[in-house]
């Protein structure tokens, strides 16, 4: 029996072991896609404690302790953080095979020093123990993400964002990881929302561009990518219930917007056909650009109304959309592509039925401007487990050509989340492996070794084009 | 080599040896759904051969016998028992690798001592052994039960079922197993069906309520639910295409109740809408019962009509429908619980590629009324083997929490399927086991017989509240 | 460590191997379905070199190459051809974990006596050794063909082909390879196609039918399937985005033909009930005449438009589409058996998630006629890689019975990739052997040899009806 979590924690082969500590445990991390504050890195924030680290806004976590009975105040409301670490102990309890019972232990063992595993009757010692560490100099969001051996990071961000934190981090000689923008354009394109009219008032004080047609909003779009490029910025992100195409002429897209401007209601074909045509647009601008598409779809967001009404957006509330039609998500690729205005692509379906779809589409679409051109995207949030991400590789491996695979990303909003690269290369690593020791794959070490650190690390600065 | 299906049937590690011998074993069944007549309970129904016992009602075996090109005669029709067993035993011979395969052997493994396997040239032999031990005392429907460990069990009823044999049981000193009646209201929501207005007089003349409206159909409903619920009754089912939200008016639902009260024909879109309402009313009544609301969806059902023209429902001609939007059953829970009226929910569908869908859906409404207040049901029906097992309970643990899990049931028709809850344990205990193994999970023995014992019984007896 | 691919590749299990080199390796191939081109066998087609073999009309090659970002000149264009091998070998560098990795190396290993592994320093090297052989007599279509021990093929074949290749390979006795014609008439029945009323002129030419109507475009077809049937064919196949139903009276159908013979544009239902009728009008010719029929969908073709446009249909461009409803299949193949009219089936579709519907809908409607008489066919197209072909034989044997599966064809326009068929035959008996070693088949070496050999070659000539 292995030991619980231990050095060779998921490598169950000899190869599988030598691939991780010879090649994929040495390379530096590069996390083109997360969620967390550019203002707390500069700031270089301290935590009080191991629960304003772990739980302040960690949805997952919050999910899990629901499950399992615990009061919301408990949660994400006002009880002490002492207790919310108990109630947090307890939960793991019931979390067999669950990813946070990895994570969390990973987390444990790489910045905590611990390594035992965490119940309800050690809560109390491993808080302290936590705190303790907390405490310390080296434990501030810049130490973590040093500690982690983080290269670039991409932020997540408006279109009318100042980029003040980004801009003072570039300026700081102290710190040497790059934080990069990362352009997320979603409340320019949900003009369903309530708040949209009033987001474009904050777009065209922030472009400069009085926002008064869709040719305007691009236009304002465009000029805020720019300032974007100019602070480093590479990479797109769109949230989408899923990628449509129902194309329109641009006086039928003028005439939607017109009317939304105008604060009418507006139908589920026209919302349509105005999405369609900012995703082309945005599509174009980032091909021009040189910039990558992330399109992040099948969520079904916010469905638990009254805790949405309490706590708003990402309160762990989301689910699994099934409604994606691949059909249109392959006629909205060609229709870049038809005029060789496709820039590179990543695709990431929350649906894991989606995988083989995602694997073939993708095979339609390359070309000999970039190798990988298009991407499927790593396992995503749900997902990113054991099983989905053994899944996810396999699948990308059996369709495509795995060794172009830009690899892992956190997703996270949480300067301890990195060993998620760590969980990620270990599965990586014991699937590649597991295909050598099989007689699948010839043990030719030179390969191997190009293969796991392409994927760990290499393909993706050279995809994205980050000077590291 | 293992020997074929010895007591470490399926278990392949030492430590899923352990679990399954020092715990899962031992433990009795509470078998929360079933399709087990109460009258062959009370009557103590005894089997003149093992054709009565096994292929009577068993429309799986149907199935097979014609994936096998048995003529019909054989299956469902007037041959001799003794030849309809032959053609069993011959189908198995091409069965490798199906459950049936595993169940036919462990009942009779179980329940007749025989440890070979079946084939065309011991089925004389066998059915030989098996007729001799049914003529015992000590195999009747009771005996059955008894042997199997059975604690309680709920049987499917109508809500203008009399309850008569329940009551009967609840009398009977001799039987010591809980027999509880289990809601399925089905035939008051199909107002599609032919006789839907038949039913309705049936009803009415049971609660005493005169269904002439859609408020009188629910009344009526809930003078029966009173009624079951003194009859011990703590669980309803709903056999669904999938789960649908269209909300509407009361006037409106209304109307559309009342135009299928004229003879009129009704709109899919009515149907929706009656359906949606019809649901919605249920689940706010299951909540202030107590009870919980199982829904089943994800069928499409009775495709061969020649077939059942012949034989009607039941009949082995079923098959998974793709049709669930993930949306509308989000939709629906939301519904419910932003009034505070939902109740605890198990879901299941019919399609294995729900089971993410499922996971992800069940989290966004857990609450502090209950540990696992939402629960994913174990895999149904044609997933009902060991990979579909074995990928819900990975797909259950990745996304939620394994440890609060209501476990098995077996929704038969026979009372010698107890042995699904052995096929079961053995799968659980090999997935948890090898996790241990596999330094995935620690060997924290209290912690993994807590586990264990949870799921392979103590936790469906706390959630739906029973008393054994 | 084993070997890479040596001769026990993909067996794990002592089992496994033994079922593997005592049963499948000597059994030889029908391949019931395949794209290879009857005059090339008659012409008995050379090759200048290996990259004409491989890469001439291969777009599943071409697909990873463009993955790897190579130029389309090296890939379809008029780069030399000894380049684009060298393209190749260095794309199957990044190819880990990908089928196309294991069929170049067994194409090498079995054809060419190469057993190193092909990349871009060896590929001159590699080129130069499969040239010399390609060069000897032996390596011409006929002596591939009967190399790989092939007993009888099925090409894929237009209703008006002239079947000339056909019947002069019948009449050579040097060739005693059977070259049978399949019936595809997709031409006859996409209307939606801009070139087909000129392709009825064909049809009208090669059946002595002036297809006026939908009658007489029945009856022209129904001439030529009597052609067919002379020159020995056993069976059709369809290439469906998805199987419809969309009943419709005959004026109904009629008047859509006739609108299309008019030159009118057709809506989207008006195509649904002609293909509907289309393909019952189809199905029932093909239970009179004892053919199989095969029903391939799941697919969207040609979706990118510029390389559509360069290279035509077939260029890898196709994807896997996701708009196919279980229940008008399952409707489709009721409304053929309600008649008793329903022809033995065999069902494929390129979406995965749709094994279980599959293996559940064909359940429904096997009879006596035919044991295995509904077929789910073998992994096909993008899940034909190991995972793919693993778990469709886990959901079949899960679902129905294994026992009666007929196998697997190559679906190919090469003649080296018979190999295909050593690939599924090596998983075939990894699986099998993995249940025997597991305990949960019995070592029953007499129905483990039925069992396999059935698989590998002889339920296909049982269930076609071929004379071999």
């Amino acid at each position: 029996m292995k030991q619980f979590m231990d050095e060779d924690f998921l490598l169950t082969t000899p190869t599988a072991k030598r691939l991780y500590h010879e090649y994929a445990e040495r390379m530096p991390i590069v996390d083109y896609h997360c969620h967390i504050s550019p203002r707390e890195i500069y700031e270089d924030r301290k935590f009080e404690n191991i629960t304003q680290a772990w739980l302040g806004g960690d949805h997952y976590k919050w999910r899990l302790m629901r499950s399992n009975g615990v009061e919301e105040r408990y949660i994400t409301g006002d009880a002490p953080d002492r207790d919310k670490f108990r109630k947090w102990a307890q939960t793991l309890e019931m979390a067999i095979g669950n990813p946070l019972y990895h994570w969390s232990h990973l987390e444990l063992q790489r910045y905590f020093g611990f390594h035992g595993y965490l119940n309800s009757e050690n809560a109390d010692e491993v808080w302290d123990l936590c705190n303790r560490k907390l405490a310390q100099a080296d434990y501030s969001a810049r130490s973590l993400i040093r500690l982690s051996r983080v290269t670039l990071l991409c932020t997540t961000d408006d279109p009318a964002d100042s980029l003040e934190w980004h801009e003072k981090l570039a300026q700081d000689d102290s710190f040497d990881v790059q934080v990069l923008p990362a352009w997320r354009p979603d409340r320019a394109m949900y003009l369903e929302k309530p708040d949209y009219l009033e987001y474009l008032k904050t777009l065209s004080a922030a472009s400069g561009v009085a926002v008064d047609s869709f040719a305007a909003l691009i236009a304002a779009l465009k000029k805020r990518m720019a300032f974007f490029a100019e602070h480093g910025c590479r990479v797109s992100d769109h949230g989408l219930a899923y990628v449509m195409y129902e194309p329109a002429s641009s006086a039928q897209v003028e005439a939607v917007f017109s009317k939304r401007l105008s604060g009418s209601a507006i139908s589920a074909c026209e919302e349509r056909i105005f999405k369609t045509a900012f995703l082309t647009e945005m599509g174009r601008a980032y091909h021009e650009m040189g910039w990558v598409m992330q399109l992040h779809y099948g969520v079904k967001r916010d469905n638990n109304r009254r805790l949405y009404q309490a706590l708003g957006p990402d309160a762990g509330i989301d689910s699994i959309g099934t409604s994606a039609p691949a059909a249109e998500l392959a006629d909205f690729l060609n229709a870049l592509a038809e005029t060789d205005e496709l820039p590179k692509t990543v695709l990431y379906s929350l649906n894991p039925s989606d995988n083989a779809v995602i694997g073939t589409i993708i095979g339609c679409f390359q070309d000999a401007s970039c190798a990988g051109k298009l991407q499927q995207g790593s396992a995503w949030w749900f997902n990113d487990h054991k099983s989905g991400i053994r899944e996810q590789l396999t699948s990308l491996a059996s369709l495509g050509l795995l060794g172009n695979f830009i690899g892992m990303l956190t997703d996270s909003r949480s300067f301890l989340s990195y060993t998620r690269h760590e969980y990620f290369r270990r599965i990586l690593c014991d699937l590649v492996g597991g295909w050598v020791e099989n007689g699948e794959y010839p043990a030719d070490e030179r390969a191997l070794e190009k293969l796991i650190r392409g994927i760990s690390y290499d393909n993706a600065v050279r995809y994205f084009g980050f000077s590291v």
